[in-house]
């Protein structure tokens, strides 16, 4: 894996990079569709491309447990098995163990956990979560790591932070494959002195980048931008910065100001599947009966295929009628829009014009970004 | 519309030909895929031509419950609707209300009934159901009919065939699109002389083209066979015949032998929808644990994007994990298949080798063909 920054944003700390991963390279700021069992639902691979997409996000807990890992790994691994030939990031499953699985109890070795689909019993420790990651064959190993519920106690949080950096260590030491990067990831809540900390304990493990983890999960929108902003100035400028599991296009805009570089959310793909499509001039809710008889594409500024050859009247009623093309054709549309404002951003970088398009977004000024 | 036989194949009334209606030409014997609700479910319209399809079948009774004829006719009706540019066949509707709506009462008007969708009362008579179709714009109308029960007893199936050719009657007198071919459909069930009656009556009346309706209805297939050989050479050579909603790609190859130039069915995505493939070496049912690390594709034969991406251990995977590009991926394959199997049956009438082509799917020696 390399990561070369090629421009630093004037005024805030955005920047465009380029990851050069096994499967390819990927123009950062990046966005990961979600392909939680293995597929961003409802979209082929051409479809994904089509997007603009070049990297996808996979999921080692529903791939461990639905076929299996040995099974991809007999089947040539992830990037076979589901026809994606570019970069995949696997999630280690941590996050899912927690909020998913029946059942979880954690011990200083790992996790016992039942499977949320049959009761089956499982274990999960780092040591096997980097060994299921290699079998999946994906370009990025996530790290197992312990997290605590939203607004858990500050001691809580705590010790899952230390016990994530004592499984971070064991993960680096059983680590064996060459052509896969792995990422530590920096946990401690929303306090900035325990992110602190962590940010700096996992830095020292040395990883080939690091990851944001336990945000977007219930606390203010705020305080998730502000964890952000403080936290990764104390990440290697060198190493890429992932921020796991948010957001909006908001979201999005803030936390590359903030100089993250790798994106994943589920928020475009089960918008998309609830009939909400992000647009240029706001969220259009399909139900809306407004939109039974609108002969407009869902963004007339968009030219995804959905927008040049559908309207929101067909959208709408393919949603009534849950027509599983209204999953496609909806999906289709939101990760367009979301890897549109993605090359938007990385444009704005590349022309020192970050900060005029972030306000054109956000329409405020924004005063928190870090020098 | 025109409808030239190009050619008549040796040894059976097979027969190949052309199409040309509105919105383009369509290769005869063809499938079409049906679009219930405007929409063959989980394909877009590139993916449809993608498979090989020329024309489309849809549902006047579930476009006018939803999102209504008249949405659609301020739209620019079906085509522009749905993105499909090809031509369109509509079904009247008299079968969905005879088998899906609650409470339908027939009065020689027309039919009462109600929504299955929310209970609301409605009204089809011949005269609406032709307008419904003359405001969805679509290229071929088929008349109201009247659609007894499959097995009811003889004096019911023919009060329905007199009525339903009365309708017929009604139908061609109100008809106003001179872009828009009607076709009338022979019924009586799967007795013989009524089956006569119904067509010489039918084309007395003199329609664009003629449907065999009341067919594939729960009757034993080989009686299905033997209603279509003994009626289809009752029906003008120079018209296209419509075999309505039937079949496997057996009964295509038999009905295509009597002399059948168009057919619709549900079956291809229905059964992708249900993980099962048709194959050039059988039906695959993807929920069997032998395909779970099956690396081989749907069908090896095949070139569609499915068999060309993927293998049968990915799609049992979706499938079993209620992905919707299970929908997607299964449906392209199916659709292809059947599509294939119309090419194929094409390709050896030109070749003056339908016999030895048919013997070859069925396996069997066909004795029941008609000189």
């Amino acid at each position: 894996m390399s990561f070369r920054v090629l421009q630093q944003a004037a005024g805030s700390a955005a920047r465009l990079g380029r990851l050069t991963l096994t499967h390819g390279e990927v123009a950062t700021p990046a966005f990961m569709p979600v392909a939680t069992h293995g597929s961003v639902k409802g979209l082929t691979p051409r479809d994904l491309r089509e997007c603009g997409t070049e990297m996808l996000l996979s999921n080692a807990y529903h791939l461990a447990l639905r076929p299996g890992a040995e099974v991809i790994g007999r089947l040539g691994g992830l990037h076979a098995f589901m026809g994606w030939d570019g970069p995949i990031l696997t999630d280690s499953g941590g996050y899912q163990v927690f909020s998913l699985a029946n059942l979880a109890r954690v011990r200083e070795e790992g996790v016992d956990f039942r499977s949320h689909l049959d009761g089956s019993a499982h274990f999960f420790g780092p040591e096997e979560v980097v060994r299921l990651q290699e079998t999946l064959g994906s370009d990025v190993a996530m790290v197992l790591d312990e997290c605590p519920a939203g607004g858990a106690p500050r001691d809580v949080v705590q010790a899952a932070t230390e016990r994530s950096l004592r499984w971070a260590a064991r993960a680096l030491a059983v680590r064996g494959r060459a052509d896969q990067a792995v990422f530590g990831i920096v946990q401690g809540g929303t306090d900035l002195a325990l992110r602190a900390e962590s940010a700096r304990a996992t830095v020292a493990l040395g990883f080939d980048g690091y990851a944001l983890g336990g945000l977007s999960v219930g606390e203010a929108r705020e305080a998730t931008w502000a964890v952000a902003a403080a936290t990764a100035p104390l990440l290697p400028a060198d190493r890429p910065r992932y921020f796991m599991g948010g957001g909006t296009p908001e979201d999005l805009v803030r936390l590359v100001a903030s100089g993250i570089d790798l994106f994943d959310c589920v928020l475009p793909t089960r918008h998309a599947r609830n009939g909400a499509l992000f647009t240029s001039a706001g969220v259009v809710v399909l139900r809306h009966a407004a939109y039974t008889d609108d002969p407009r594409p869902a963004d007339e500024r968009c030219s995804c295929y959905t927008c040049t050859h559908f309207s929101r009247a067909y959208l709408r009623h393919l949603h009534m009628a849950r027509e599983p093309l209204a999953v496609t054709l909806n999906t289709m549309h939101n990760v367009t829009y979301y890897q549109g404002l993605m090359r938007e951003m990385r444009a704005a970088i590349a022309a020192n014009a970050f900060g005029t398009f972030a306000v054109g977004v956000l329409g405020e000024e924004m005063q928190a970004w870090p020098a």
